[in-house]
Parts: structure tokens; sequence; C-alpha cells
């Protein structure tokens, strides 16, 4: 176990905590609620970005830029998303400093007052929709479909490092179609896409489902969602993409012709993940020994550590690692060879297991007499001396094995930590003793949901879309329920 | 030339505002100052800064990122920094949103004021600096090599694309070395890798240099830049290295132990480029006709286009060019066949011009019966019927022969519109009549340097770093001058 890291079992949020600024991912900033994300953290954001970006261009979408600022009236303009959107936000109201009379410093110049304020963006739809009606004019223009990676900002009360900060990163897909069933298709797609990358890339599993009315995003006509189980037995949205119907096609005159020469508005979608998908990366792989980063996401998936007690010993060792190196390279395996002398073999043992690294190979003196290296698996903590002719393929499997059995060990945990109930006795009994996803009848009322959630503080994360299609009768008020919904307690 | 366009003569500025947005780069927000940056555009950055993020990091960089809100409180710290840097920023005073009473929307919740206000970074050296100061306690610790992507707020009065933006895109490094001479060939080696990917990738030939005490970034003790000429004579600051001294380190106490055991502060730099080498770019290689792009940056640099009457024809053009497309890809170029039947081949062609695409490719059922197609050049307007064996190398070759020509065609240009000049007189009248880099000899006062700008307009550009170190007398005051400086009038 590493040297004081809070266990998961002592205290969850504490280990939580502890782990992403000792790991080096990230830490809090002098602007409370802001965090500052560290290179190694910034690291694993780039290389989900990398495939994200990719994923998102192969199916067609742009990337583009739109401003920060939001004048306020743009957020009055849509009526459900400024009554259902959370009223958090950064705003801005002057545009000069000047100095201080007392030469103390920089002050507000207060006669630098904005006509209308500026809201620094929670999330972009009112920004781009007003400049959607620009790009929009015939069926020629359609589909427009947009990306943007960006910051936002929502002013958190209670914040947490990747998991509820008030700026954080993410992107945000903006999409304008022809007709109703175009729109519905891509935020089905994009749901999609999302869920195989958390799954196959932060080899994190997840069930796709729908909101219910309650948790629907501001502005949506329905919401596609997500939902991973964590170690602790709380449920994390990792993702969501909704179908926005005309609503703010309507909101901002957004309008096209088509191949008939009809008028009609626009029907759109909109998605987005942040860099809380590296919060559930973290609480879904990581153990009391540090973090345990999937091969596909770590920014070094294999780490080669020289032992040697003089010179000679370490040119031997640099020899073959360096060899590896570059077989492992051309393989498109990061690799990293820390020979540096200023930290000894221990230091970097520990190092690199709480950094996660998966792969990890010592090689000394006696390796290079007898033809072998150590290598060490992050995932299982074991370790093996292999002959070195067999360690590039040994190396290159695990790169697969591991990324796997991770999971598959989540994909069991989850298996172990959903339950079915029927009674709502049950229900709180699981959720007070067990915790994990709940699967049970619900009568489709705001009413029975809300009472739930005040009883219980379980919320439901969502109505699955799979095949599971059993009626049954709900287990609080006993009316009829079309399937069994999935309760949890939630981040 | 293009229809409608403004040509470079009429109106430079002109020319370059309808080329930005008509060749579908950017457009003005109704956030006043702020530009939406379109995916064509967009692409183009990227483009940009895949290459400049690989260079920072092959050279040892890591990024990071840090919060976009810095406590006015910090910009306080750095006495030199606070005076000398521009005050025009948005401050955030306010965190919370409500409902207006009358039902109109939204407006801001008086009484969610914020105890110390928030400035939306212009830069970000003061909240990196409060940092560091963190991450850093030993020799071990060094050299941080830390670079941000970011956006920032600069509050702009005369905004102009790309040029000048209240809110622009931007990547700023900031490090710390344990000695001033790895400060300065940090700052230095920057300003190289700036010159190497503006020289190499912008086809822009640029002068580099140091600032004057006038021109020096504020809190920075030497300023190294790159210069660029534009077609209308003016200069544009493509990017700034600066080597910080022990200045921030000092205002934010930011010390380290070196091997011997010793305290001291750590020594800095920081540097930067931004979405402006967007318009560097446009302003060095487009014409009457649009936007002309180098080959390394263009988001296509071939786009192909079919010519046919029927559907069997463009069957048969259509399987050149998929075989065409098929090679080239596997020579790693970024290639598009535009079939669209809602648009003409006439369309295509200006549209292609229009946007800087470097080579067009023409295939018809002529082409197809006598195995040839048509390949035309951006750069020099010119198209040659070519077999179509020949026709991959051809195209190859063109990527390296077209960015070598932009690149040559800017130098000449340079060289054609760079004067040296002895007397006053003779340096008002170039500045009048040609304009253009203009290299004189100056007594390194600041009171010469202001009055040569009030009275003419035109600044000291840099004090170029090259061997034409030949002293002389200032044009102006007649004192000694160690080597002629480079003026010019700026973007």
């Amino acid at each position: 176990m590493a040297k004081n890291l809070t266990t998961r079992s002592e205290d969850y949020s504490k280990w939580y905590n502890d782990l992403v600024i000792r790991a080096d991912l990230a830490e809090n900033s002098g602007v409370r609620g802001c965090m500052v994300i560290k290179p190694y953290g910034y690291a694993i954001w780039e290389k989900m970005q990398a495939e994200l970006d990719r994923m998102f261009k192969e199916t067609g979408h742009q990337n583009a830029y739109f401003p920060l600022f939001i004048p306020i009236s743009y957020f009055s303009k849509e009526a459900s998303h400024v009554d259902g959107f959370a009223k958090e936000c950064a705003i801005v109201t002057h545009y000069r400093l000047k100095n201080a009379d007392d030469g103390s410093g920089v002050v507000v110049d207060p006669e630098a007052k904005l006509e209308e304020e500026l809201i620094v963006r929670p999330t972009s739809e009112t920004i781009i929709w007003y400049t959607f009606r620009k790009w929009v004019q015939s069926y020629r223009d359609l589909p427009l479909l947009i990306n943007q990676w960006a910051n936002v900002v929502r002013w958190e009360m209670r914040p947490r490092l990747f998991l509820r900060t008030t700026e954080f990163l993410w992107q945000e897909g903006h999409t304008a179609h022809a007709t109703k069933d175009e729109a519905i298709a891509e935020a089905e797609l994009m749901l999609n896409i999302y869920t195989k990358f958390v799954e196959e890339f932060m080899a994190v599993p997840v069930i796709k489902g729908i909101k219910t009315d309650s948790e629907r995003f501001a502005g949506a006509l329905e919401t596609y969602c997500i939902e991973a189980l964590m170690q602790d037995g709380k449920a994390l949205q990792a993702g969501t993409s909704h179908y926005l119907g005309q609503n703010f096609a309507k909101a901002f005159d957004v309008k096209f012709t088509d191949k008939e020469g009809k008028r009609d508005y626009v029907w759109a979608t909109s998605w987005g993940v942040s860099t809380r998908l590296i919060g559930a990366l973290i609480m879904t792989h990581s153990d009391d020994n540090g973090l345990v980063l999937p091969p596909k996401l770590a920014p070094d998936q294999v780490v080669i550590i020289p032992i040697y007690r003089n010179e000679e010993q370490l040119a031997d060792v640099s020899k073959v690692a360096e060899q590896l190196m570059t077989e492992l390279r051309s393989k498109g395996i990061r690799v990293k060879f820390d020979n540096r002398d200023t930290h000894k073999p221990g230091w970097k043992f520990n190092e690199y297991e709480f950094k996660g690294v998966p792969v990890r190979i010592a090689i000394g003196p006696k390796d290079v007499e007898n033809g072998t290296v150590e290598i060490a698996r992050r995932d299982t903590l074991t370790k093996e001396l292999v002959p070195i002719e067999d360690a590039i393929n040994k190396i290159v499997a695990l790169m697969t094995e591991i990324q796997e059995n991770l999971y598959n060990r989540a994909a069991q945990y989850r298996a172990e930590n959903t339950t079915e109930v029927s009674g709502y006795e049950q229900f709180k009994k699981v959720l007070d003793t067990k915790g994990g996803f709940i699967l049970a009848h619900w009568d489709g009322t705001n009413e029975t949901e809300e009472l739930i959630k005040n009883e219980t503080k379980a919320t439901i994360r969502c109505i699955p879309l799979d095949d599971e299609n059993k009626p049954g009768s709900c287990m609080v008020t006993g009316k009829p329920s079309a399937r069994k919904v999935l309760f949890a307690k939630a981040y």
C-alpha cells in the first residue's frame, strides 16, 4: 500500500482527493473552485481529446470556436433553457482596471461599466444558435455538424477536483438538421460514440439510457446519457447527448429552405463530455497503491528502470534498455527510460506504481548476464522474469491484456453491485447496505421520483436503452410500470 | 479576380476583412470584439497547433492548464507587470444570475457579489507563478518547462479579425530555471522554434531581434521577437519570447535549493504565439483572387473536381479520382473529392481558388479517355494537363514546390521593401512613399524613439539579431549608434 495514502475503505472521498493531488494530476488553485490541471493529468486529457476528436471527425464533424462571453439577453431567449439552467454563472460587468489611488496596485475602474453584462459561458447553445442563424439558409447547408473544445464556467459551491469544478474543460457538439429523424439519429450516434470511447479507451463499462423529465437538460426534448458505477457504489454520468427539437431554432429564428422551397425551423442536438471523465477513470480503476491507468490512455505505457551500482553496469543496462525502447516505439508503444541519477530504483518503483504506469520493466546487471528482464503489471501488481527475446511480444500483448482486464474487472464489479429489487423496503435496504445500481419499477411520475429522491437520496440515473422491457408495478405506488429503471446515488 | 472581393490596391484593410469573412475563416460575433472562428479557419489553427505542440514537446515542454480567472490582487504583486500591462481586462464581479421580477429573463443577482474581483486572464504569468511556488523546491524540480493552450481576453477598442480581438486563442509557455544562462538560452531556443515554425510551415520570412526598452513586455528584462512584413508594407509581430530574470520569482517567492544546499530565486521565461498568426498568414500570401495557403498548413492540400454530364461519366471519372485519392493519401497528402451534385464545376473552381487550396485537379470524360488529368496551382494560377501515370509524383513535388515558392516570393517582396537609410528626411520619405522595413541608425534613447514614433508613426520593431553590427550615427540626433535597427509602421 502506498505510504500515507488514505485507503478507499477508510474514506473513499479523501482517498480520491489525496490520490489526485499526490499523483500530480491536479490541484486546487488560488481561485475558489478552479483547479490547476498538472502536466500528468493534462497528458491524460490530451489522450482523451485526441481519440474523441478523431471519432468526431470520422463522423463528419468539424471543430470551430465561439466566444467565451455571452450577452445576458441571449439567455432569456429560450424559455425552458433559462428556467431550467443553473444560475451560478460568472458575470463580467466591467472592462478596465486602473491604478489604485494609494499606489497599492490595481482596482476596477468604475467608469468602465458594460452596458450589457456578459456571462462567461456555462454552455454555448445560445451564442452558437445566434451564430447558426447566419450559417443556415438552405438544405444545402445542412446537416451542420459543429464541435467546440473549450473551457466553461459554472459556479460551484462544493467543488471537487475533476468531478465538480467552477471552470472545466470540455467539448460541446452542436448540430442542425433538416429533419427530426436526422436529429434524433445524430443524438443517438453521439451517445454511441461516447459509449465506444468510454468503454474501449477508458475501460469503463456504461449503461446507455435516457433521462427522466426532471433530469433532462434545460431546453431538450430528450437527454440521452451514459452512466458508470464507481467503486464506492455511486453512479457517475459520463456523457450526455441531447435531442433539442426545434426549441433553439425557434428561439434564435434559424430556418432553412428545403428542396421544395418550403421554409422550416431546423432540428437540433447538442452533446458533451468533460474533464469529469478523468474523475470517472480514477474512481473506476485505481486502488490503495495509487492510480491505475488503462494502456490506451496512459501517457507512459511502459517505464524502464535501470538497476546499477556503477557506471559500467549502467552502460550495460542502458544498452539493453535502449534496444528495447527502440523496438517498443516502433510498435507504437509509449515508453520512458528513467535513468535519472537523482532518485534510487526503489523510489522510482513507488513513483510509477503510484502514477499507474501499466507496465514497469526493471533491468539489472544480473538480467544483462542472464538475458532476462523483469516485467511488472500495475493492474495485478504481479511481476515475472522474461527472456529478453520474448520481452517485446510479451509487452505488446500486455497492452491489450491489461486494457481488457481493467474493463472486465470493472464490469464484474458492476455486475456484483447491480441489484434488481421489487419492493421499496428492499430498495432502501440495498441502498443503505450495498449501494450500487438498483433496477426497480417506477410509475413514470415526477412525484414518485421526487419522493424517492427525498427519502433516499437515490435518483433515477436513466431509463436504460436495453431490451429488458418487462412491465411490472411501481415499487412505491404499485401503479403500472413499463420497465425497470436504473436508480443510484450519484456524483 | 474573385467577384466582389475588394482588391488589395483599392483598400488593403477592407480586402483583408472581406477575405476573412468570405473565405469562411472567421466572423464577428454578437459580442463586441470577440470573433467566431469558423471551421475552415479553425482547421488552419489546428494544423498550426499540432506543429507547434510537437516542437514544444520535442524540446521537453509539457502542457498543463491554469485557471481562466486571476484574483485582482495577484496583478499587483509584480510592480512593473502591473504598471506596464494594459488595463483593458474583463472583470468578473458577480457569480449568480436570478430571474427578473418582471419575468423577462435573467438579471445579475446583486447579492452574489464577489469579495475579490476576478480578472479574465490577459496572460497568465501571475497565476502560474503563484502555482510554481508549490512546484519548485529543489534543483531536481528544474527546469520546469510548462506550456498552456488557452483563450485570453484583452479588451479591444478597435478590433480586427484575428489581428486584434478581445478574446483570442494562444499558447503561453512559462519556464523556471536554476541559472540565468539557462533561462536566457530557453528564451532564445523558443525564439528559434517560432522562427522555424513561421518560416518553414507558414512560409513567412521573419527578422529575429530584441525589443527596445519601451516595447519590452511588462516584467521582462529582455523581449525577443520575430517580425514579418505584410503586403501593405506594415510589420506584424509574429511571436515573442521573454527573459524575465527573477522578477516573477521574487514577486511570488519562488525559491529553490541548489546542489550545495543554497537557496535562491529561480530564473524565468515566458513566450507565446496566438491566432494572430492566421492574420499574418493571410496578409503574406493571399491575393485579389482570395486566400493562398501554404501546403503544410492547408486543411485540404488537394481538391479533385469531377466534370461530367451524366451518371455514367461521373462513374468513370470517380474511378480515376478515387484511385488518385487513395494513392495521394498513402503519401500523407490531404485530399478532398468534391462530387457534390448541388454545385457546378465552375462554382467549385471559384470556391477552392477563393479558399486557397494549393492544388486543384479536374477530371472529365476527355481526361479519362486520354489518360490525363488537369492540375492547377493556386500560387501561380497556372494549370497543365498531366498524364495520369505522372500525376502522383507531380502532385507530391508540387507540395514542396508551392511551399518554397510562397516563401521565396515573400522573401523577395521583403527584400524589395527593406530600405537602408542614413538620414531622417530619407527615412520619412521612404516611409511615406514605399513603406516596408527601414534600417536606420538610432542613438539608443527612449526620447529619440518616441520622437520618431510621434512624428512618423513608425516604431522600432526590433534590434536585429544578425551579424550586421556596423556602427554609425543616429539619423535624428547624430549621436553614436552601435548598429542599424529595424523600423516600420506596425499592426
